[in-house]
């Protein structure tokens, strides 16, 4: 059995597998993907995965992609320490919320972390080389933002309705926080791993929908995930952001 | 045991569901929701599903939304005519291409079709009671839409944008029956049931991008789908959609 991945950082999806690994205690061979040098869309990385996206899991061969499926790839193969509610209601409400979280939460998220760090990663990139790295981008709608992220040209509109979705998203973590001390249920599962990977940096992004007052509940979870060995061991893999474009984790 | 679907006619989303039940032979209670009459949106239908939208299945007293976790949560429930892969690659493929379904091409079929159609739907609804109807809904991305779509307001570039993602599926789709005879595999999966529900109609909307010399594979697919009793029986639950406002399937 050998099990290789393919990732960047401990942050966003990379984050969501090595949580997964290390709360399993399963052992993997860690090749490091260095996105500030857009590793991931060179063409040893888009063999493996032509989306050009991390994570990438290689399993006795197979390459298995998508962060989320990932994650279910794992408790399926090794099934010992269930990331994954017994109770199927349970398990439904997991699978709900980590749509959410992948399709409302992270390019939310995302966009405001972008818009951020893209043009600090730019700023010491050459305009003909930009153009080059921009080129080889597999995916168009990544190329695109990419491209809209580095000119800081993200349409206000876009930006105001993504903050609305944290919001959105604030008000439901907190919701089923009052019911359950997970957010599946009574037990830690991978709509945690997903919400926490995605959104344990959202009080410094966005203190005003964050905060003490307004989602006590929420930092209390986060304190809670962080007391986690898996969730601390993920953290304390190597994070080789460049100091000049880390953002306050 | 009780088992309660609320769905619309037997297509996208609701045909989903549909075909799993009807695959698997399992009864249940039919609730007719009638999209044309925004009963999705009725404070009854909201108390269901704060989302206001269908399907949603009924279990014993669990509500279970989002059509592809509700294909995951009846399989997880009633395994008997297993609709997953048992083998867990095969598995992660489905779900890689569920995801995809979900996130790219339902979303790039739909914005057409709503174009076409919402507009004759609204034709016989006077403006004031127009504006109460959108002021209901409860998803402002959803309200947004429909506004749009009544408007013949989707940007010129959202929908070329939507087109392209419908060729890359196309593509998709033909490479992936070049190996295998079903999407996710040897055996007919979910994959397929999502796939079939948002793009079975396709050939008709983009007859450009899906054809027999394009796409000889998928059209071959789709007639093979077709020939399913379980398909078969989904596309005979009533279909009640004005004749005004029908598109050609």
């Amino acid at each position: 059995m050998t099990l290789e991945l393919y990732h960047a950082e401990p942050v966003a999806n990379s984050m969501k597998v090595l949580i997964c690994l290390k709360e399993k205690g399963i052992d993997f061979v860690s090749h490091y993907v260095d996105l500030h040098r857009f590793e991931q869309h060179e063409p040893w990385f888009v063999a493996i995965n032509p989306n050009g996206q991390v994570p990438a899991l290689i399993h006795d061969g197979h390459v298995i992609t998508e962060s989320t499926v990932i994650m279910e790839y794992l408790d399926d193969v090794f099934p010992a320490t269930a990331l994954r509610p017994v109770d199927s209601v349970d398990r439904a409400r997991m699978r709900i919320l980590n749509k959410f979280i992948d399709e409302t939460v992270m390019p939310s998220v995302s966009i405001h972390a972008w818009r951020r760090m893209v043009p600090r990663i730019v700023a010491h990139i050459g305009k003909e080389q930009w153009e080059r790295l921009l080129a080889r981008i597999p995916l168009k709608e990544q190329q695109d933002k990419w491209r809209a992220a580095a000119a800081d040209a993200f349409p206000e509109q876009e930006l105001a309705e993504a903050t609305r979705r944290v919001g959105i998203a604030a008000e439901r973590f907190e919701r089923i926080l009052a019911r359950s001390p997970w957010l599946a249920g009574s037990n830690f599962s991978l709509a945690d791993v997903n919400a926490y990977a995605h959104a344990n940096m959202a009080p410094r992004l966005f203190p005003e929908l964050m905060n003490a007052r307004a989602t006590p509940r929420w930092l209390d979870w986060i304190e809670r995930m962080r007391a986690r060995p898996g969730v601390s061991a993920a953290h304390a893999m190597p994070d080789r952001t460049d100091p000049r474009v880390r953002l306050a984790r």
